[in-house]
């Protein structure tokens, strides 16, 4: 209905037709249209579980399987570009949406803690850039670049995250 | 425009009226909305020259301060938030937007180039993973999160993402 409608077109009108019930529904439901949309956005969020695996590499490269798996799915990118059209349209949904991106991270942030107990993160690196640019990745192929999500992603950026993209130390370097 | 009206209800004629312009001209100039949706992108990029330094850490700090002070405006994320949107609605769209991304990635790449020439950049890493992740943090954070774009980021990432995030290679490791 977001492809076929577009996000300001997705009316509680249209949902309820589409799901056969009643408008009022929808509304004792979910709310709103809005309602429905952070519903849609729980559900993906409910189908990447935070694995523990006993390395941070581990733990890296099987949520980044799960989130490729997800994103790979063209239902989820156009409902994903229409969250972020409309909350950049109404306020009210950002901050619901928020909140429900704070409750995720909160959960992913297990990752990070687990690491810096066992030495396996840099105890001056920051987890909240590092889990930004796990989902930043995302972003900008799937939503910007329209690129498709390769079998290799989630090792690839792992370990280049991990180990950086300067030369390693000992490397000669010319001049 | 956008944020009043939305992509989907900021049409030529619209477009035309604010611009105290006819119709006809806003087609002759641009071809159609989308038109106008890639000249405000180009007007973008056009605000972010390549710098060239003479060192990666330098070039990629004074990228994403350019980067990171126009997506501070608001008006910039409203109407990047609708151009996401347009291209998963609008596959013609979507094309011409891909190919002026590209056009401006092959601008970028020069970065990647130099640093690789000086040894500045290990052989092996992946350049355009690595300005994807500086481009993702932008969209995950401005677009998804909404999160203010703080003064310390452009210096934080680029170093963060030199150095890596794992243990420095002599630090000890507990267990």
């Amino acid at each position: 209905m977001l492809a076929e409608h577009g996000w300001r077109g997705t009316t509680v009108e249209r949902v309820a037709e589409r799901a056969g019930i009643a408008r009022s529904t929808v509304y004792r439901r979910h709310g709103s249209v809005h309602g429905v949309l952070l519903l849609l956005m729980g559900d993906i969020y409910a189908q990447v579980p935070v694995p523990d695996t006993g390395s941070l590499r581990n733990d890296l490269v099987a949520l980044m399987r799960e989130v490729v798996s997800v994103w790979r799915d063209r239902a989820h990118v156009q409902y994903l570009s229409a969250l972020v059209a409309a909350q950049h349209e109404n306020a009210e949904l950002a901050r619901a949406y928020q909140q429900q991106f704070e409750h995720r991270r909160a959960a992913t942030s297990a990752i990070i803690a687990r690491a810096l107990e066992r030495g396996d993160l840099s105890p001056d690196a920051d987890g909240d850039l590092l889990l930004d640019l796990l989902a930043g990745i995302i972003a900008q192929r799937v939503l910007l670049r329209r690129m498709p999500l390769t079998d290799d992603l989630p090792e690839r950026i792992t370990d280049q995250l991990l180990a950086g993209f300067g030369p390693s130390p000992g490397r000669h370097r010319p001049g």
